[in-house]
């Protein structure tokens, strides 16, 4: 395609594209925009190196097209909603305007890193909700999708998480470290005692004992509880045990008194084993003392989704307004230049509706739905924020990228606007999405325009 | 744990890792083992950069540990299964030995490689299973896990595909390409015709028309043909149509006749949209005349399993056998040096049955049930091969990797043994794993020996 468009002299058009969404994962209400400030980054040094280029020629690609390619940088604008925004379907929450070349170039990269840092971004998220203040690591790099376990750290911090195992990510990001024993540590040891005897001697300033290697509460916390009572004489504390196996809640509430009873209320409790928001929701329901979630798999590949189903659609082309037809009317895109609208309730919360309008028309009253005609919604009396800012203009980003918890921070402020029956995981509020008058007309047009059988 | 191991003066202690998963993804009657190369290769190149060491002292890593990272390099030995083996749980498949601290330290690594790479490459096996000798690509890249989608197309490589969208998967990997035009393509011309034109004029040679933009059978279809046949004046073949969206089977069927019609047997359908192993063989079995099938994100995410829960035990540690014990009997590991030896039948096809066996006791003709008592199998009459070889001598291949075509050439020869009842989709037949009476009786005394409690 990008040779095309060189070739037939078109790669300079203007173009616009919108990403946007279609279905939320997890049967949730709501999705965390997350990826954006890698994103950008990314399309700053974007380039073709020399073995990029040796590579394109043995695809047989044009001389003259591969010359271009050695020039080329990103010079397109960005629009988007912050990272960390809570964002719902159809909702087009990201615009390149550009050429055309580059437009369509990124549209793959981009897609890769919003759709996935956004599905495991919303999926912490979840966790972190259900989890309160207690503290999340993620645990996942020995069952994500290879190297997806990088921006899988990443998102996860984005979404709530407190720390990863991942000590690339970590010094990718600048994320903090977490981490324990393996069982294999205990096996190693003649005895499970000498092991964690020599892990306190090593290390006693970040103790975590793992307890479950042969039997938790008749082996593994007693041990724990007599190296801890050691290091007590050799004035240091141990931080915690870890269970990674059987009923968490029920261990964890015997391990706690065993604990307690040997006058050791600091030694906290780590809980890993095939962790989700539901099982951490209902151990704690069931009052289980565990102060540490260790979480993998379900994190870092979003189980059970495979992914955010997130799209990138031209809106515009050579100065008209654009849209793709489809059979699904669901699937109509929105065409032209447009701004998202976020209506506040007068408690200063989400009401629980974005309006997506053409730019320049922020001060509407009305939005209609977008698919079932005569279904409308008076939004006149609420105050609206605009959600989608200039953040990228001609390939250099407007300001430099905030740090990724100052973006957690945003994202837990933004989900503290969203009313809770937009956040429980059993059939959540539906947040609409409409869009304006003026959108609706210039939409319907376009159909009635493209719908024309091609001429024999 | 690593640093532990060092103080502790253990970083030299001789010990092994078995390698094994417990559950097989998608429902189905086996896995198809892939990643080893790629990790072999990791192995060898494995070591600390200044940037590396530098960051861990931040984490306040004791220094001397950090100077003996600095100096550090793989040693280890890899006994495994040949890339591309059809393997079932509880079989080690591949074995580490090595000293405990390097041993240790590629755990993860390991994990994450053969884990996703066996995840990916047993479901595109699937899918060739059920395409037969169409085309399957891989067009997964804007769905994946972040750079998670580059490994997938090596995976699915392996599995049987034939080529992948992802040009820098491509390059790093020596695959072929494939790719068509997008929506965007025939949405920035003023008409769909004016699109298809234009792509013929520049790609003569590679000119796949996606037909669905604005109505299939009334538009695309008939400008593609239009197309085609001002293309066959000017001495030139489109190659294709893709189809992206409605009934595939009825669609292919119905533009298939066009073409025909119109004299284009030539021009070859490629179907893609949501495609897995279940939707290819509906529309095959609806006689869909489909040529190619390009998959995107079930492929390349492995849905709806999130990962292969492969994990890494120690088996052996100073010399003696380990295990790990679990509540759940079927999680206690199998200790000691060990064999997999595969059971053939009469015809020269898998028996149904891997037999593990201590390290050279391969002559054996009774193998037990690894979980419940009485259950056993006579072999005894049947020829074994012996899967696990050696293929690195202290961090060295003992042979240059295979090419990735040869490994996939040697997976559909082994999928090829593998009885039509273990691979079909539904409720497949179980294929066996036992275990020696020697290895029976090695695991039930150290179950024995470590279900003691602590001592008060």
């Amino acid at each position: 395609m990008g040779e095309v468009y060189f070739l037939e002299s078109r790669a300079d058009n203007r173009v616009c594209f919108d990403y946007f969404f279609r279905k939320i994962p997890y049967g949730g209400g709501y999705v965390l925009f997350a990826g954006l400030h890698e994103l950008l980054q990314i399309l700053e040094d974007l380039h073709f190196t020399d073995d990029d280029i040796a590579f394109l020629k043995t695809l047989k690609f044009h001389p003259f097209y591969l010359e271009f390619l050695k020039r080329f940088q990103f010079r397109g604008s960005v629009y988007s909603v912050m990272e960390g925004e809570v964002i719902f379907p159809n909702c087009p929450v990201l615009r390149i305007e550009g050429n055309q070349f580059e437009a369509q170039l990124v549209e793959t990269l981009l897609l890769n890193f919003l759709n996935f840092e956004s599905l495991v971004a919303t999926k912490a998220s979840r966790m972190r909700y259900v989890a309160g203040d207690r503290i999340l690591s993620d645990f996942g790099l020995r069952r994500a999708h290879g190297p997806g376990a990088v921006p899988a750290a990443r998102a996860a911090i984005v979404g709530g998480f407190n720390s990863t195992s991942n000590v690339y990510a970590a010094q990718l990001y600048d994320l903090e470290t977490a981490g324990t024993m393996a069982h294999s540590f205990v096996e190693s040891f003649d005895s499970e005692i000498e092991a964690f005897r020599a892990f306190a001697r090593s290390r006693p300033h970040s103790c975590i004992f793992l307890v479950d290697t042969y039997d938790t509460l008749n082996n593994g916390v007693p041990n724990a509880i007599k190296v801890a009572k050691e290091m007590e004489k050799e004035g240091s504390l141990a931080l915690g045990i870890r269970l990674d196996s059987g009923d968490l809640a029920w261990l964890s509430k015997a391990a706690r008194y065993m604990l307690d009873e040997a006058g050791l209320s600091y030694i906290k409790i780590v809980a890993s084993n095939q962790l989700d928001e539901f099982v951490i929701k209902s151990v704690l329901e069931q009052n289980a003392p565990i102060d540490i979630f260790g979480v993998g798999t379900k994190l870092v590949t979003g189980h059970p989704d495979a992914a955010l189903d997130g799209v990138y659609k031209m809106s515009m082309a050579a100065g008209k307004p654009r849209l793709k037809l489809s059979e699904t009317i669901q699937k109509i895109t929105l065409p032209g230049i447009k701004q998202v609208m976020r209506v506040m309730n007068g408690t200063g919360q989400f009401f629980g509706a974005d309006a997506v309008v053409l730019w320049g028309e922020e001060n509407i009253s009305t939005i209609y739905h977008p698919f079932e005609a005569g279904k409308l919604l008076n939004i006149g009396h609420y105050k609206m924020e605009s959600l989608l800012q200039k953040v990228m203009d001609k390939g250099k980003r407007l300001s430099p990228s905030p740090s990724l918890s100052g973006i957690a921070v945003y994202a837990q402020t933004r989900l503290a606007l969203l009313p809770k029956e937009y956040r429980r995981f059993e059939n959540p509020h539906i947040f609409k999405v409409g869009i304006s008058k003026n959108l609706l007309e210039l939409k319907n047009s376009l159909v009635t325009y493209y719908q024309k059988p091609a001429p024999q």
